[in-house]
């Protein structure tokens, strides 16, 4: 599977070199590009080709769709680190760092409008094109809504289980649906599959938020890139706090930013004896099994087969 | 032409009200209506909607695709103030003030993709509304590079007329010559017509940027809303200011933030004095003329009467 993935990472990466190139004014196209440069799994368009290609489509022809969900992806991710005032990704340091806050949110934009630019230089017809351009648009919404939620969960004392679903399923689920199903769409699957498909995406892409969430916990910065227990010293309400909460467990870090590295790994240890992560990990995994359900209605096909492992692994990666 | 503008304006704020409720997550889409919702002249869709009528078409069909110009116009405007620290626009605080910066990123961004979604509801042609979104995103794409450039002008010592007519071209030309360009484009409209549409837009669009130069300087508060010589005192780069420098000119309050208004009007008596708002006035003149001429290739009809005394307009206001 990873080889499989590796050759549409390139394709992809390729693709952007020509469609995206560094031009005047060079400083923004330099500011665009930057994070999309420092590579990433770029697992999002990886999912589209293989669904196209599930579907009985020509991945090489949707090369352009497939980089507009990356610059998607990647827009979202510069603007989040405005928001979050995050001052690394990727392991360089965030856009807004290096061109300042206004070059950052200008940046973002136009990785905005390139993603529809790009995705209108796909090789299909018109309604195929324009169908895919409906759910990228519908789903950016989304995206926003699911930004907005999170945030806000940060001023609310309690967040239910459903709040949080709803939160990922807009802020991560959707992008991968929109992948899968954009992928479907363009190589004219019929609507049921292009549903099915974009089923598939979301709750996977589901599992794989959920077991981002258990990574902060499990993963020691050595191969994370990202201060193990981050999120639970920074307060942030997951559903592994949501289960800890509901079972009046008492996780002594949380919220706390100064705490040590012995006392977070003890309340990672509280976490661990409570249950809380394996709770999180078994929805994780009821995510991905759904998901892969969705998939009955294709054909047999090797790209069929590297989506499923792919679904797998989503939330078996430790990084 | 007054009451043939407010009808059409009327039809674009009806639209909003259908097509961008206020829904769940309802903090989002409250500061995503705020601006919109504070008026403005909605000069870009109602030139849209007089272009497609000019090229035969029927403006009613078209509302959402205007709306989506709207939309455009004011998530520019939303993340423009978060760049600029701006604190009020249309009388009313700016989003960033009443929703944070995050806030305000998110609004700006929503109604980005709200955009494209409301432009996918047009009732025209797949072929049609592919031709509008493609024009739509190029044309955001050119929006950022303008902004970009007018930030970078503010490091530099020197902006030469070329480089300062680029800038208005891409912050303000575009976004009119697409409103044209659409409405033309949606109407069925030959790609000749739809050609002279979008240069009328934004040569048109041009002088009114020009205007607002001479409007900062001439139009007294109680009328503009905004300081008399603001742009003066905080240093902007106009054209106005191009041909005071080149003709070495010296304006005392240039740049002086804390220049008293009886100082300010004797640099506004200076540039008056040496012709240099003059210089600006007649450009923009010689910007619409030329944009007229453009629409030499429709045939009569009301509605292009009325773009017209639109493009007159544009520079005849005070305002």
């Amino acid at each position: 599977m990873e080889e499989e993935l590796e050759r549409r990472a390139a394709l992809v990466t390729a693709t952007i070199e020509k469609l995206l190139p560094v031009m005047h004014p060079r400083g923004l196209y330099e500011a665009s590009r930057h994070l999309v440069d420092s590579g990433g799994k770029r697992l999002r368009p990886s999912m589209l080709l293989l669904a196209a290609e599930a579907a009985g489509g020509e991945a090489l022809a949707l090369a352009p769709a497939a980089v507009s969900i990356e610059l998607v992806h990647n827009f979202t991710l510069i603007h989040d680190d405005i928001m979050d005032n995050a001052d690394v990704r990727r392991g360089r340091p965030a856009v807004h760092k290096i061109w300042g806050q206004s070059g950052a949110i200008l940046a973002g934009d136009t990785l905005y409008s390139k993603a529809f630019q790009v995705l209108g230089m796909t090789a299909a017809s018109p309604e195929r094109i324009l169908g895919a351009m409906n759910m990228l648009s519908r789903t950016c919404t989304a995206i926003c809504e699911g930004q907005w939620l999170d945030m806000e969960f940060e001023s609310k004392d309690r967040v239910t289980e459903n709040e949080y679903m709803e939160m990922i399923e807009k802020k991560t689920g959707v992008l991968y649906g929109a992948s899968a199903g954009m992928g479907g769409l363009l190589a004219g699957a019929s609507p049921e599959v292009v549903r099915a498909l974009d089923e598939f995406g979301r709750l996977t892409g589901m599992g794989f938020q959920l077991q981002d969430d258990v990574i902060d916990l499990l993963t020691p910065e050595e191969v994370s890139g990202k201060r193990q227990g981050g999120d639970l010293i920074e307060g942030k309400k997951t559903l592994i706090m949501i289960h800890a909460f509901a079972n009046d467990v008492v996780v002594p870090v949380f919220s706390k930013k100064d705490a040590s590295a012995e006392e977070i790994f003890r309340s990672i240890s509280i976490l661990e004896g409570s249950g809380s992560i394996e709770y999180a990990r078994s929805r994780a995994e009821e995510m991905v099994v759904q998901g892969k359900r969705a998939l009955d209605v294709l054909p047999p096909s090797p790209a069929k087969e590297t989506l499923l492992e792919l679904a797998d692994y989503m939330i078996r990666r430790r990084y």
